[in-house]
């Protein structure tokens, strides 16, 4: 069976990168600032992607999915901006955006993600 | 690493499908035609699936999982129905039906799924 | 291709758990007991989860990634506590917590997972 690495442990309760295999998973990524607006709380949070690939030695273009759940679709305009100018347009991961009721305060966006490696 | 073999590009802002070694990830799959009613919805959902499976050289026997993500659970019994239309009984999926707030206009459901290659 | 196996079929719509390749999927596991307070279906379901483990000749070691649907976020220390008291902290999952707006009458929780075999 492959090993199971895994990163730094978050409050007791989960790792926010684990890899196996091919892949990484990345779950529960979320701003480190819950005062910014959608546009830089979706900076903060692909920034964070960013690291977690970089610590695996890989980038960006290495993203295959990304579920992000937004608790205003109002807010998908900004969402975009920061997206687009992050990713390049020929490496998009699969992608859904889900409008859902609560991430906890302050947090318009949470980020579930998959990189291979 | 294995290769990413990503679909065309939608709207500059992901790609709805992307393979990488033995899984295919699709996203953001929502109808074309949103004024249809949950099972015509389900079933342009789940046609758009096949294609992307065909695509691929597979066909519906090989869908992993699948997060179908809804506006309303009473419109479940009318997508349940257009589902076993769909599926072979010996060849479902994983499968959750997740109740959410929010897909955009008119889109009653929205789908994430994986194909095994 | 890698052979798919998958566990008894769950009311002719889904398959709970899908092997294919190194990784199990798991979907649509909600607790049996949905009379149950949040701590109580916490639990059922993580035992649930033990179970197909084991039915792959795997542990709860081997769980890579948790998304798990909550109708209420004031709900989440109780599910903390069944969750620490489940998981060896050294081999948590990633995880995402996400408030939904319905997973059906009773259901408090709702899991979707991956298993590293």
């Amino acid at each position: 069976m492959p090993e199971i690495d895994r990163s730094e442990p978050y409050a007791d309760l989960m790792h926010l990168a684990v890899a196996h295999g091919d892949t990484v998973h990345l779950a529960g990524i979320v701003a480190d600032d819950l005062g910014a607006d959608m546009e830089g709380q979706t900076r903060d949070v692909l920034g964070q992607l960013d690291e977690f690939a970089k610590a695996q030695g890989l980038d960006r273009t290495r993203v295959l999915s990304a579920t992000i759940y937004v608790t205003d679709m109002a807010d998908k305009p900004a969402m975009n901006r920061a997206w687009q100018a992050f990713f390049d347009p020929a490496h998009l991961p699969a992608r859904a955006t889900i409008g859902v009721a609560d991430l906890g305060p302050g947090v318009r966006l949470e980020l579930v993600a998959l990189l291979g490696r």
